[in-house]
């Protein structure tokens, strides 16, 4: 008898997790039932495949979507996370997994008892980060404890970009994913993270200006920002005795410095509405944020109020994106600066259909072990196929497939509301995951990070 | 038979309030009663006059407020806002009016309809900022509407600073009133005004970057960062055709800019506190906001991280708060980053006995008249004589017993809840002002304003 995979979402992110599930579907004996209210973003080949069937459903018909839970043998939900809940009441009720790439959120954590005693698997942040992060982690930390290493530094980089043969503008940055998270990023307090036992925050107006760089060969080199809570994962991980601790946002070097000029400008802003925004022209946006003047153009106001002179790549990088034209304008009607300069950078940032996204991820470990500080550095470069194949969608939905098809075949068997961060979950699925070319490089650096002398600050 | 004025609360600005109404009370049969819990900063020959009497009452027990309420001619409340709505409630109950310094909130606009019918006056905002400042601008506004003016532009801007001969240190500044506003000043949203007709915007990352300056003839300069909402009286002041609308605080000249660093550097920051903030050095609380070194000292890290040089003036300004010292401790636990700057900020800025304050304010009205455009400008100046009589005390207190006194004696009597923007109002106190020296210079600018050849953006 055929297995059903139940996915909900058929969105743009899920090409290779539903052509995963379609490659085995013989070999596993799988039957791909798809639920959504939109299937344009849909591949045909994934469409027309015998071992798929799509059902056009909204999520909260509560009768429809439990009769579909009631029959699958595993579900999958790549919706947007708030949709989660609804699922996960129904899979605990009819007794089935659950896999998402989300963060798990108080919802879905008060399951845990119920799903713990139906022995049931509710796998979470199974995609690229939340995903391949914790698992490619988690992988080498276990292996430095498990041989008597003591942990001392972890830190954490992960960047949607764009793929070099792609990279056509001047910010060398395309969107990959959801524009507005890369808009407001940072914004909603002070990045925390630790340095050498200190606790260090950064605020907002200085969160583009703190980066660190990092080098990966045959890539070159990046930089990356704080994420805003580098102590997330700290129990987790096992990682309470560490003295650094700090995840970022991975970027092509120069990048931060020309955003700071958004944040600084308050175009970032996502917190009022501009009244008349609505034909407001690129020009009138970016004048907005400027003094009044009868006679000094929006350009010299603008060189003055951030200090940048004509041949500052930055200027150069404000021109590419029209910011100063007249003619083209925002058709928003009371659209946040947020949302305005969303838009803006969406008519010059849009990966076209041939171009190609890319993936890169960074971990450090510093560790002590017999008396030695040794440090290993360990890093992922994912390219994607085209627009609809791209990396993102491919580091994201492998796994949750993989983890699907693990737990399916009783593989990953843990009970509970859990991320993936036990050898269990990790090992199989980081071994598939470099059959399909995701694969970290680990080599072994000095290790910089400590203070020998313990210098007082 | 005596009238007696009810008076809640004998914080620091009561002082000269209170002696308003013991030095009439003879000659207007007045009996005040103060009721508070704590009279520790009541000045003794306020105490001990023999027309005022002292009662401890918590404001949160009811039958005893509205004792007194009941017996009361009329009302003042000197609580902080959000104590007002439980003696306005009493006073439309025993049919009493109120006069508070407070911005209305929504509870207190409520009340409205009742007290309009019961034909009471509720006096709000008619304290310094606001207060005098509605006093003022009304005044001037009116004499230039009713003689058949257009405004065209009203930019207004209010002051708290240190007096010239106590003016001891760097920053031109010491605290004489909140200082937790001072800290926090300007974040929580955008400012938002307009000039000439455009809406601009400010975030706070550049809110004390883009200062105006402004002269006032025997005191010199000053500067002044925008309000976060410069069109809340645009109704109530009359003024929607006019094309410039902006309100600010004045400083002295440097001040913003020197503050900016404590922006940038994230101390400012009331979201989210500092875990082992209790004993942590001055010199440790600057140090969580810069990069981790081993061997850099804070001292160059932060004239780094800010790009200032030594012998720029903002340098001697930190060094003159003690911020790189390891021996001062703030003793606040779970505090956040702007407690502890205030903290920081009140050991040196806190007003001595014998130092004095100093209230600016200044407002321009542009309008044009038989096709002429012209200008007015007002000022007024106000100093303290010590700690305890401040010119920020006098300059709040002032208005309110005024106001108290003439509504009391039936001359301002138009009901319901209000500011003071009546010339009903504004005429009389403006007038009794001036005999405590409270007094606003006029004079004729030119109209600089507008743009006469209206010449695009």
């Amino acid at each position: 008898m055929s297995r059903t995979v139940l996915v909900f979402g058929a969105g743009k992110s899920t090409a290779y997790l539903l052509n995963y599930f379609l490659e085995k579907s013989s070999d596993e004996n799988l039957k791909l039932i798809i639920c959504d209210i939109d299937f344009t973003h849909l591949d045909e080949k994934i469409a027309s495949h015998d071992n798929c069937s799509l059902v056009k459903l909204d999520i909260f018909n509560d009768s429809e979507r439990s009769d579909f839970i009631e029959k699958a043998s595993i579900v999958v939900s790549m919706l947007p996370p708030k949709l989660h809940i609804k699922i996960a009441e129904d899979c605990v009720r009819f007794k089935k997994h659950l896999v998402t790439a989300s963060y798990i959120n108080p919802d879905i954590q008060k399951l845990d008892a119920d799903v713990k005693s139906a022995g049931l698997v509710f796998m979470n942040e199974i995609g690229l980060d939340p995903g391949i992060d914790h698992m490619s982690a988690m992988q080498v930390i276990d292996r430095i404890t498990d041989s008597g290493g003591k942990m001392l530094l972890f830190e954490s980089f992960t960047g949607g970009l764009v793929a070099p043969d792609s990279d056509t503008n001047l910010w060398n940055y395309k969107f990959t994913w959801n524009p507005r998270n890369v808009v407001v990023a940072g914004q909603g307090g002070a990045a925390k993270f630790i340095q050498e036992g200190s606790y260090k925050y950064i605020p907002y107006q200085k969160l583009f200006r703190r980066t660190e760089f990092l080098e990966i060969k045959g890539h070159g080199t990046f930089e990356a920002y704080a994420n805003r809570d580098s102590l997330k994962y700290r129990e987790a991980y096992g990682l309470q005795e560490a003295l650094t601790l700090y995840r970022g946002t991975m970027r092509r070097v120069g990048f931060s410095k020309a955003w700071q000029m958004f944040v600084m400008l308050g175009m970032t802003d996502d917190s009022y509405t501009i009244e008349n925004s609505e034909g407001m022209s690129y020009r009138e946006f970016v004048n907005l944020f400027l003094p009044y003047s009868p006679t000094d153009s929006v350009e010299l106001k603008l060189r003055h109020y951030l200090k940048i002179d004509q041949d500052d790549i930055r200027w150069g990088k404000l021109l590419e994106l029209n910011l100063f034209d007249h003619s083209k304008k925002i058709p928003l009607q009371n659209a946040t600066p947020a949302q305005m300069l969303q838009y803006i950078l969406e008519d010059s940032w849009t990966l076209q259909k041939h171009e190609k996204d890319m993936i890169v991820m960074y971990h450090k470990f510093g560790y002590e072990i017999n008396g030695v500080k040794k440090q290993i550095d360990a890093n992922m470069v994912a390219l994607g196929e085209n627009r609809t194949y791209t990396a993102m969608a491919k580091t994201v939905g492998l796994p949750v497939a993989m983890a699907a098809l693990q737990i399916l075949n009783n593989n990953i068997k843990t009970p509970g509301v859990q991320i993936p961060i036990k050898s269990e979950v990790y090992q199989p699925i980081l071994a598939e995951l470099e059959a399909y070319g995701i694969r970290f490089n680990e080599f072994e650096v000095p290790y910089l990070g400590y203070n020998p002398d313990s210098i007082a600050i």
